[in-house]
């Protein structure tokens, strides 16, 4: 069995590789737009989306090879949505991963620019390779990311969040369950189900794919809401305690730290249960369930 | 023969129809979202980059219904870049159309996040629909519009009008043209080669739509550049002498108003010469290339 921080120690050089094939060299005029492009993408994430691309694929037979455009791809997007999420209009974050923001290092114009350059070049790879894939594939790839991105999915799960913090909703369980659900949640499902799309899985074991991935979402933002009250600053590479302080919906705002914790169990045991109907690689998603269930990001 | 306004007024209502059943409701949450996508897309555009879809179809013999959707993706791809472009960190206008400009009608982050999710629902249909259209003419169209939209295209080419707005670049001629065959051109030469995508044509005569495309790209501008000198603000629906007061590259500003004029004539009769060489539609095409060179708009 490969652990998944095994896993994702050797995938990463080659998520790694790809998205510096795909995305245009610096020296490629607009410079300063290029160089935005990669500081973003660069910037130290793990690549947790690339890694579901790759696993949701292999799970169902696909060679790593041909999952490694979709992989970045799906990075690409996800970094498209940090750029943006960090503009003074938006988050107004200083700090990402312990580096200066797209728009503090370079300025807003380009960060806002650089995040649809990222975004429309994720999509395009998506539509573009492998060359060797059918037509459909590729256009469903698309479809499949876009439908994630969009304004029923990341996007809208964003707007739905500044909407909370705007006005403290009616329901706020219910607002925080259906904010993660699209904006973190959306992510993690299409990048399992687009490495089942290149596998040309059947449509039960996509299915499959999407329950573990808002199984994994849900897992994710819970582990992320409980790191922001009990981590420091330094281990988050972003500042700690500014969910409180911005009276963001949480989890363990919302339902306090033992609450949440119990949760987290919970979810991790309805992963755990879809994972074993998996026909490969079972340990590694096992694995990669108790990281994301006990990480100290 | 049918002259373009004709044209332009009987496709008006198809593609609006067609980017009403796209866009989702404004009564699907999240609603401010929705509204702000469904108001710069119904702010009174000419729909030019969808006749040059329907347009790049027909004269290769593809039926009108099947470029309904990706002639109003081209619409949504041209809408995003205008809601991103007006922003306050870009060129920060208040009115588009004679309307508030997106972030004026909102505010900042839903201008931002309707911007993206414009340049996202366009690129998913053109991956989806025709759903009858083969798998590889649906990727192949995303990778034509997000090629024009790129890095190397539109975005790249806002970024280098940016640029040469900050400083004035060392060869003015030179910059000028790179910036509005990037920033003006690229959309219109995919609009029209979309249509030869959808219409399966072969691979010259997807060539000739493309130099057609850029010739007309260049007549755009020319024409956009005399306006701002010549126009007022009322016809306009902006602020007329916007471009002088910013110190903006334009080509009156450069060679001058009677020059300017020349050239729109010299491209105008390169554009006629492409269009000649059409199998259908010509006399559309003719008309389309007088209105565009001597429009007002």
């Amino acid at each position: 069995m490969t652990a998944f921080l095994d896993y994702l120690a050797e995938l990463r050089p080659q998520v790694d590789r790809t998205l510096d094939r795909l995305l245009p060299t610096e020296s490629e005029p607009p410079a300063l737009l290029h160089s935005a492009m990669r500081y973003s993408v660069f910037g130290g994430g793990k690549r947790i989306r690339p890694a579901l691309v790759a696993l949701g694929g292999e799970v169902y037979g696909a060679p790593l090879e041909s999952l490694l455009p979709a992989a970045a791809a799906m990075e690409m997007i996800h970094t498209f949505s940090l750029v943006h999420d960090d503009l003074p209009a938006l988050d107004d974050d200083d700090l990402r991963r312990g580096r200066p923001t797209v728009h503090r290092q370079f300025d807003e114009a380009i960060a806002i620019l650089a995040g649809d350059a990222l975004l429309n070049c994720a999509l395009t790879c998506l539509a573009l390779e492998p060359a060797s894939a059918p037509g459909a594939v590729r256009a469903r790839a698309v479809a499949v990311a876009g439908h994630a991105v969009g304004s029923q999915g990341m996007i809208g799960g964003q707007v739905a969040d500044l909407e909370a913090e705007r006005s403290w909703p009616e329901n706020p369980e219910q607002a925080l369950e259906s904010i993660h659900r699209r904006k973190t949640g959306s992510l993690l499902v299409a990048s399992l189900v687009l490495g089942g799309v290149h596998a040309e899985a059947a449509e039960d074991a996509l299915e499959l794919l999407a329950r573990l991935g808002e199984a994994l979402g849900l897992l994710f933002q819970i582990g992320d809401d409980l790191l922001d009250v009990e981590g420091d600053s330094a281990a988050l590479g972003k500042t700690a305690g500014k969910d409180a302080a911005a009276h963001k919906l949480t989890y363990p705002g919302l339902y306090g730290v033992a609450e949440s914790r119990r949760r987290l169990g919970l979810v991790a045991a309805e992963a755990r249960e879809l994972a074993a109907a998996l026909p490969r690689r079972r340990e590694t998603v096992l694995s990669m369930i108790g990281y994301l269930g006990e990480r100290d990001r």
